[in-house]
C-alpha cells in the first residue's frame, strides 16, 4: 500500500519536515504541493537542504485547488497558519480528501473558547464537531478511518503524555498543575524577528509571551480535563532556549496520597505507556539531545518532599518539530490508514 | 585608598572573573596570586585572555604563604574547592588578613548541616562562627570590618534576592516554594566532564543532580528561613543551559492573600530594593542576555490565576560568574573597606 | 535482499550514526554489535537516545569474535581508533566477512607513509594492498565485491570532491593548492577534553594541529595526485567550529589558463557529478545547514581577480559524521553487495 | 581630565559598546546621546543591560542639534549607518566638535573609490581630505589633535594589523594575499534577516556576500599598499560564524625568499609591536574566544611548505565590537585628547 501525500503550506518549518519524513516512508509518497502564495515557489528554493532529494514537478508548488489535489492525492497535510486552515479545510474534505491540520483551528473542541483564545471567529464549525484530536496515544480509537484529524501543539502533547497517567490514575490534586517549558526557537516559525535575530538571542534563555496566558494553555487543560473527567487547571510558563529543536517540560504537581511512593507513579506511566511505541518511559533524567530528530517522548517521574509536605516532579520531553508537529502528523497519518504507526518514524 | 587583594586558587573561572575585575578596579590592585599546585602556573597560561593585562611577577603563581601573602595584600580571595579553603582559612586569618570565601565552606552557618549536604566534617568551626554570609542586599550592615565573608553561592543569591521581599512583607504561604532554575555551564567549573563535552552539551537542555536534593537547597533554606523568622521549605530542581554564563529562576509561590493584586506584589520590591545598586525591579519579563557580564539581578513577578486560585511567579536572574561570584565577592570587599560598594562593578 | 550487518566499536559517534542509519534501512539489518571494551555495554546505556528502537539482543555488545560475527553478518563496519582496526580486520576477512573500516588504517596505499604519519608499524600490509578507497565519485569501479574498503577521512572526502572535477579537467596549476578548513566538533571524537569542555568551546573558533601537518594531508593528497597523475602538494589548515556537525572548506587555486572563465569551471563539476546521486553542484553559496543530517557533498566555484592575476575559490561541504564517516559507509556498503548507492540514504 | 562625549546613533550594537565603555572610563564621561530617529528612544528601551547604569537624562536620547551637542561635549561619535555619517559630521565639526566616526564614510581616502564601493556620492570631500584613518598602530602620529576620525572596518583592522609588518619587512611577495574571514553576528547589525532568524543560522557557517567583492577589500588594501607603497591586491572571503563576536582571519602569503625562517617572520611582528598595548604576537595559536570582550589582536605566524614551496599563515583575531568598532574608536579618542591610549581599555 502507498498512501498518496499533499502538503497545504509547505513552506514553513513543519512543512520542511514532513516532506523529509515523507521521502523515507515506505508506504506513503508526496504528491504534491500547494502554497497559497502569489508567486508559487519551488521548495528547493525555500529549503536547499532538499535539492536532489525531489523532482523537479514535485517541488514547484502548484495552487491550493481541492479537485486538483484530490486527483493525484488520499490525504493532505495542512502547515498553514491558524485561520488559513480552516479556510481551506472544508473544501478539501468535500473533494474526498482526508485532512490533517497542524494548526489550531480544529484542536479546540467549543467554538467559543477558539475565538476568545485565538481573537476570531470560528468558521468550520461543522467540521470542528468531526475532528479527532490526534494523540493517538489518548485517542488512538478515534483515528482509524478519520476525516479530519487536529494535530496536536507542541506544548500540549509534552504536558498531556507527562501528565495523564497521573490524572487518570487518580494519583494527583487537580490543582495545582504548574507546567514550567523550555522550547528550542523552531516552535515560534520562520518569520524573522527581533526576539530572535541571532545576536539577541544567542546565549539568552527568557520566559515569554503573556505568563499563564499562553495559547497552548486551553489546549492543555482540554485534554488534561477529558482524562480527568472533570475541569483541570494549570499554570503554564513557557521560556524559549538558545537552540534549534526540543521541548522540555518540567511539572510539579500534590499527590492525592501523601504516602504515596515512587514507584508506584512509576507504576501508573508504566501501566499507560507499556505498548506505545512512542513514548519512554525512564529512570534517568531525560535530555533534549536524547529526543531531538526523533518522535519519542521521553518521560521521567521523581517524588521529593518538602518538610513533611510532598511534591511530584516529571519530565517530559519531544522534539518540538518532530513529535511535536510533523512526526506526530504522520504518526496520525498512519493509524488513518491502518499501518504500523512507527512506519517511517523509527 | 588602594585595597591590595590576593587570590588563592585563581585557575578557575571565578579566578578570572576575580582578576578581570580587579585589573578594573580603581581603588584595589591585585598584588599576589597563590596557587596550591605541586607546578605553580603563569596564570596567563591557564587563561591566555589575560596576556598583556598582567605583569609577570604578578601573573606567576606563588605558594599559599600566609606571612607572605600578609605581607603584600589586606584581602585574600579564596576560590578553592570547597574543604581546602577552611584548610587555608584560618592561617589566613591569622596572619591578619581579611578573608571573603568563594567556597561553601562558610555559608552553612550549622556545622552539623554543612557535614550531612557536604559530606565531611568542618575542621574550622570557630571561625564559622564569626563568617558573615556576604548578601550585601540582606546583610550589608555586619559588613564593614568584617574578618571572614563567606560568599553566597550562585543559585542561593538568585533564590534570595527573588523571594526574600515577598517573606518579608508576609506575601507568601511558606510552602510550597518551587525554584525552578537554569544555569549555564561555568557554574559546573573547568574540569571536563562528559556530560560538558562540547557535542554532548550543545544544543542540548536538561535537568541534573538529585532533584530536591542540589547542595545550593540548604543554603537557599537557611537565607530564606532568617527572613522569614522561621523554617522555610523549598523545592528547588536545577537545570544546565546550553550557554556559557547566566542563572534564571522561575518561582512559583502561593500568596497570603487571595486576594492580592500584582501591585502589592511590585511594592514590596520596590520597597525593599529602591537603594539597591544592582538589583533591578523589572516591569518587563527578564531575559538572561541583559545580565550576562554585570553584577546585576533582574527580578520581575506576575499574579497568575488557575480557577480561583492565586499563584505568584518571580523571575530572577543574574550573571552566575558575577553577581553570582566574582562580581558579589568584590561587593563583599568593597563593603568590607566601607567604600562604595559599586566600585569597579559598573 | 538484506544484507546482514555488523560494528565492531559501535560505543563513538560513528558508531552511533552508523546503526541510526541501519536501522532506517530497507535492505539492510544490524544484526550484532561488538566491543573489545573489558565491559561490554549495552548500547542504549551510551546513546539513550536509541532507546526503544533496539532490541535487548542487538543493543547488548557482544565480543569480538570473528566466527560469531561471521555467522551473524555479511559485512562488518570497524568503527574503531587507528591501530585497532588493523589488528582485526585480518581475522574478519579470513572469517569471510566483508569489511569496511572507518580508521585510517587502509587508507594510505604506501605502508611507509602510514608508519610516518600515524608513527606506528602497519601491521596488516598484505591486507592493504588489497583494500579499495572508498570514495565512490571517484573508484566506483573497483567497489562491487570490494571485501575491504577503506572509508575515507572528513575532511579528505570533502577536498577531493571539491578539487577533483578541476584536476581531471586540467583547470588548474598543481601547486600552490590551499584548503582552508572548518568543522564542528563531532569530528574530534566522543572523549572529553579541555579544548572541547563546553564553556571553553563555546562561543569560540580556532585553528588546531600543526598547521601545513594534519594527518588528512597526505590522504588528501594521496587522492589529488592519482587523479592528476602526479605529485599534489597541499596546504591544509583544520579550524575548529562551536557546532556539532559539517565540514566547510574553502579551497583556492590557481587556474592554469588566465583567461578560463566561470562557465568554464562550472562545466568541470557538472561533467563531473551530473550522475552523481550525493554531489550538488550548486549555483548558490553553501551553508553547512544545508547539508547537515544528509549524505549530500554541496560545492560551488566562483572565479575571482586580484589585479590581473586570477584565483579559483571553491567551496564544499559535507556533514562529516554523514557523508564524512557513516553515511559514506553505508554508500560503500551498497556499493559492494551491488544495490542502489543511495538506498537507506535519502 | 574628563573628556565629555556624546554619541549620534547609539541604537545599534557598537553605540552600546561605545556607552559600556565609557560608563567605566575614568577619565572619560557620557553627556549626550542623539538620535535620527522621529521617535526619540531612551537608551535604556533599546539596552535593558543598560538599566541602572545611566540617569535618565543621560539615557533620553535628543534630537541631532550640533549646538547642543558642543555645548555638552568634546567628542562626538558617530554610530551612524553609511552615507547619514558623511551628512552630520560637517555641521559638527563646524560645532567645535572633535568627530570619531565608526561609519565607512571617511575610511577610503579616495572618494571615486568610495562612490564605486558604496554605490553613492561622496557628499563631504572637504572633511575626507582631513579625515584621520584611526589605526594607532600604523597611524599614531596623526592622532593627537585631529579633528576627524575615520574608525577603521573590523576585518580592515584585522587584516591591517596581520599583515602589515611583513610588507613593512619586505617580507612577502606583493601578490597573492588570500585573507579567509570569519566573523560573528554582530557585525551584520541589529537589523532582523532572514539569513540571522535564529533557527536558519544557528548550528551553521558560512560564505557570504560576493566573493573577493565585499566592501571592506578595498579598505583593507588601501592600508595595505600604504604600507607597501605600491598597490597591493587581496582576495578576500568573508564566512559568517553562529557566535555574537569575533572575527579570526587565516591569511595566505607567499614569502619573496624561499629560504626566510620562522623566527624571521616572528622578528617582523616582535619588531612592530614590541611596544604595542593592544597587538598580541603570540607562540601559540589564537582562539576568539581569547580576545572576546578585550581590545587585542591576537597574531600569529607559521611558515609551512608544500614540497619545495613555502607559504606562510598568519593568524588575526580580535573582538570586532571592541578592537574592530567602539573598543577601537575610544583608543583613538584617548590618543586625539593625549592620554594613555589603553585608558578605559583593560
Amino acid at each position: 500500500m502507498s498512501i498518496k501525500a499533499a502538503i497545504v503550506g509547505p513552506t514553513g518549518y513543519t512543512g520542511f519536515h514532513l516532506i523529509d519524513i515523507l521521502l523515507r516512508h515506505p508506504s506513503a509518497q508526496l504528491t504534491y504541493l500547494a502554497s497559497h502564495r502569489d508567486e508559487l515557489p519551488d521548495i528547493r528554493d525555500e529549503f536547499p537542504a532538499l535539492l536532489g532529494r525531489l523532482d523537479e514537478d514535485i517541488a514547484q508548488c502548484r495552487p491550493i485547488d481541492p479537485g486538483a489535489i484530490a486527483d493525484q492525492a488520499d490525504v493532505v497535510f495542512l502547515a498553514l497558519p491558524h485561520r488559513a486552515a480552516m479556510s481551506y479545510a472544508p473544501k478539501l474534505l468535500d473533494a474526498g480528501l482526508r485532512v490533517i491540520d497542524l494548526s489550531a483551528d480544529y484542536r479546540l473542541a467549543d467554538a467559543a473558547l477558539y475565538e476568545r483564545v485565538y481573537d476570531q471567529p470560528h468558521v468550520d464549525t461543522d467540521n470542528l464537531d468531526e475532528a479527532v484530536y490526534g494523540l493517538p496515544e489518548l485517542n488512538r480509537d478515534q483515528l482509524p478511518g478519520a476525516m479530519l484529524v487536529a494535530n496536536p501543539g507542541c506544548y500540549p502533547t509534552t504536558a498531556a503524555l507527562g501528565i495523564a497517567p497521573l490524572l487518570s490514575h487518580s494519583l494527583i490534586k487537580h490543582c495545582p498543575i504548574i507546567i514550567n517549558a523550555a522550547s528550542g526557537t523552531t516552535g515560534a516559525g520562520k518569520k524573522p524577528s527581533e526576539l530572535l535575530h541571532f545576536p539577541n538571542h544567542n546565549e539568552s534563555y527568557l520566559p515569554y509571551g503573556i505568563i499563564g496566558g499562553h495559547r497552548h494553555q486551553p489546549e492543555i487543560e482540554q485534554t488534561l480535563s477529558l482524562v480527568a473527567g472533570k475541569p483541570i487547571h494549570t499554570l503554564f510558563v513557557p521560556h524559549l532556549l538558545p537552540i534549534d529543536r526540543g521541548i522540555l517540560e518540567t511539572i510539579y504537581l500534590e499527590p492525592t496520597d501523601p504516602d504515596v511512593t515512587e514507584d508506584e507513579l512509576f507504576e501508573a506511566y508504566e501501566d499507560t505507556y507499556a505498548d506505545e511505541p512512542f513514548v519512554r518511559v525512564r529512570e534517568g533524567l531525560p535530555n533534549l539531545k536524547h529526543v531531538t530528530g526523533t518522535n519519542y517522548c521521553d518521560i521521567t517521574v521523581r517524588l521529593t518532599r518538602q518538610g513533611d509536605r510532598p511534591t511530584i516532579v516529571v519530565f517530559s520531553a519531544i522534539d518540538n518539530m518532530i513529535k511535536g508537529a510533523s512526526g506526530q502528523a504522520i504518526q496520525n497519518m498512519n493509524a488513518v490508514f491502518g499501518i504500523d504507526e512507527t512506519t517511517g518514524l523509527v
